[in-house]
């Protein structure tokens, strides 16, 4: 078993950087307090003895070596960088229960034929630079370099700028390694395992994803002084498409999700109908031919709404991953992991994205879950317990080094 | 007549200060543009022989006196800062085209009983720091100075504190100067004065307002892990509102407006169902009994919306006037101007607020308008011709003579 109490304190160790305003993070990629992060993390991988690769997204890779000078490394990893106001736990927990199974096979003097590399994704979360799982997208073939250097944040900044700003642009060809299986270990960020009292998620599935950044082009033009009938009102057009993307999704149910989360109104003032409304409908399910329905129908009824209201409307997918199956063989290795380790399992789908949806284009992969309060991410008061965070560390552990071959 | 070149070399000269991006200004209340614009305005009143008051609130009053020593002055002007993507001409002109008045008149070597007030009000526009018309109000004894200083912008900076940036506090007490009369000349800002090819609106009214600040408070969670049903979604209570406002304002047609131009989602993040919405309602109408009904359904109904989706709303007025009446007898040297002047006009309400209003409770006062193109204000193309401009001024320049006394 791992040292629960060691994950816990780097844990809590790490939450220190990038605190957020309640209690949780905002330590979101690429900025000072991911480098700073990322100088904690390269620390304590050192103090492992582990040793640091980084490639040109700035993703990290830290080495514990195999004992067959041939054969490819287990790859075990999440992500540092948060939501504006993430949680604590996030993506981190599964990269420092990596760390956590690299020293408890120190502390127990294990070694493996294959080699253990503790990774840790640049941008997964999409919150700064969209799309989110950006480097391992980069790793798995499916973006190129040079579209993620050109992605920007919201102030117009360059990833590959700030890539080079903070100071982590590796030198590895991005996708150079090759895996033997890739595991990631994460909070569940939704409700079930809470609510089935079950300690371990095997996940079998992601649920797919798209992104449709909405740009409607109303009139810019006074609260006060324009009537009614004169108005191209572009703020009204995106009141009834969110409306309409959430008859799409609960026209879907069950086993769908449709909303929105970020709007952008300009030029933002209050006496000021918007000349511009940039909104992201984000829509996801495990099943692919619903996924692609509800993104045909959204894209259908769109231009119906905003054509009744004369405003322009342009649509751009800027965020997409099919629905993926994750390995059985790894699969049964989490599963059976659990059950060896006496915690209560059950399957599930992974409601989020993961930078092991993008690893399994490449290698076998698969996810370990653990609950989380109330369902509760993205959120600072995201919270789980240490015998949770535990659990999951310990199933993660059996699995990777089973997978390793003592 | 008034000389239209001058008139039209001093807009163009002022709009190089605080330049926008697609042709119009960004010089919102007290930035450094602001501060800019002031200087340039100051330097004109001192060569027109002004002489320069600053009460505290940084409204600007530059003096040309009269005859009588005991006769109360005539205030003319309206306001220099804009919106953050506004025009050359909102409010602007109507300061430059009181300082025209008074410039032509040292020309002419005219001579009046009562003094003429050169104006620039601070914050008009209301789009950095709410309410709009913010320190003619103060003027006006609807707020305390204490109030004013204590408004912030979205980045949570005092009005105060600014004023005091800018270096444009001054010793005047707010409200100590007592006025003859107040004229304000402004550009329609409406589609009416084009479409009925007149030359000058003579304003008997303006409408009433109220700016409804709503704090929608939902549960911040992830996009893709939170099921339909635990979602407390505070970005769909938004959209219905927006659609409910404008259910209401149609019903109440004509003569009432209802919009919404400013939204704030947090944390923003496209994978993050908002946990805080925040955005403003504006509602208007000449008709105080329409205008309060409207304010009354839409209290009672943003309420059931948000029930049923178990967000949270509170609802804060935080911008109001109430229909004006402005003086009769202004209001018919207004009339007479543009008849003896042979320039085509008719009686207009006003859309949009203007300092005027505020004026109006402590003076006589009233508007003179001129059309601008396609109605548009509050957007940088907002134009207007030469021609309009000095029609416009023309008008002002009569009825401020005629009203301070050869
Ligand atoms: N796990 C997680 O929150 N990833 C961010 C990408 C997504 O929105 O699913
Ligand atoms: N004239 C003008 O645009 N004033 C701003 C206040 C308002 O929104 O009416």
């Amino acid at each position: 078993r791992v040292n629960g109490d060691r994950l816990w304190d780097s844990l809590m160790e790490m939450a220190k950087i990038g605190p957020g305003i309640a209690g949780g993070n905002n330590r979101q990629t690429l900025t000072d307090a991911d480098a700073q992060g990322r100088s904690l993390f390269k620390r304590w991988c050192d103090d492992a003895g582990l040793t640091m690769g980084v490639d040109r997204m700035g993703t990290m890779f830290a080495t514990r070596p195999g004992t067959d000078p041939d054969a490819l490394p287990v790859y075990v990893g999440s992500h540092l960088d948060t939501q504006p106001t993430g949680g604590k736990y996030d993506g981190v927990l599964g990269v420092l229960a990596a760390l956590e199974v690299v020293r408890t096979m120190n502390d127990l003097g294990i070694k493996t034929k294959h080699p253990i590399v503790v990774t840790n994704w640049t941008n997964e979360e999409g919150a700064r630079f969209a799309p989110a799982m950006l480097a391992s997208g980069v790793f798995a073939g499916v973006h190129s370099l040079d579209f993620a250097y050109n992605r920007r944040d919201p102030e117009g900044n360059l990833f590959g700028d700030e890539l080079k700003r903070i100071g982590w642009v590796g030198d590895e060809e991005v996708g150079a390694r090759k895996m033997h299986a890739y595991f990631e270990y994460h909070i569940e960020q939704g409700p079930i395992l809470e609510a089935e009292e079950k300690q371990i998620g095997v996940v079998t599935h992601c649920q797919g994803l798209w992104w449709l950044e909405f740009t409607l082009t109303g009139k810019e033009a006074h609260t006060g002084s324009t009537p009614m009938n004169l108005r191209v009102n572009a703020g009204l057009a995106m009141a009834r498409i969110l409306e309409m993307v959430q008859d799409v999704a609960m026209g879907e149910q069950p086993g769908a999700v449709g909303g929105v989360g970020q709007v952008f109104f300009s030029p933002n003032s209050r006496n000021v109908l918007p000349g511009k409304v940039v909104f992201t409908v984000d829509i996801r399910s495990p099943d692919k031919e619903k996924l692609d329905r509800m993104r045909a129908k959204i894209e259908a009824k769109a231009p119906e709404i905003t054509d009744a209201l004369g405003v322009g409307c342009s649509i751009e997918a800027i965020g997409h991953f099919e629905p993926i199956t994750f390995d059985p063989k790894l699969v049964t290795s989490v599963r059976e992991a659990a059950e060896r380790l006496g915690y209560s399992h059950m399957n599930i789908i992974s409601g989020a994205g993961h930078d092991a949806c993008w690893a399994a284009k490449v290698a076998p992969a698969t996810m370990v879950m653990c609950p989380c309060v109330g369902g509760l991410s993205h959120n600072e008061a995201e919270e789980i317990s240490k015998e949770w965070a535990m659990a999951g560390a310990d199933v993660l552990f059996h699995a990777v080094v089973e997978t390793a071959e003592i």
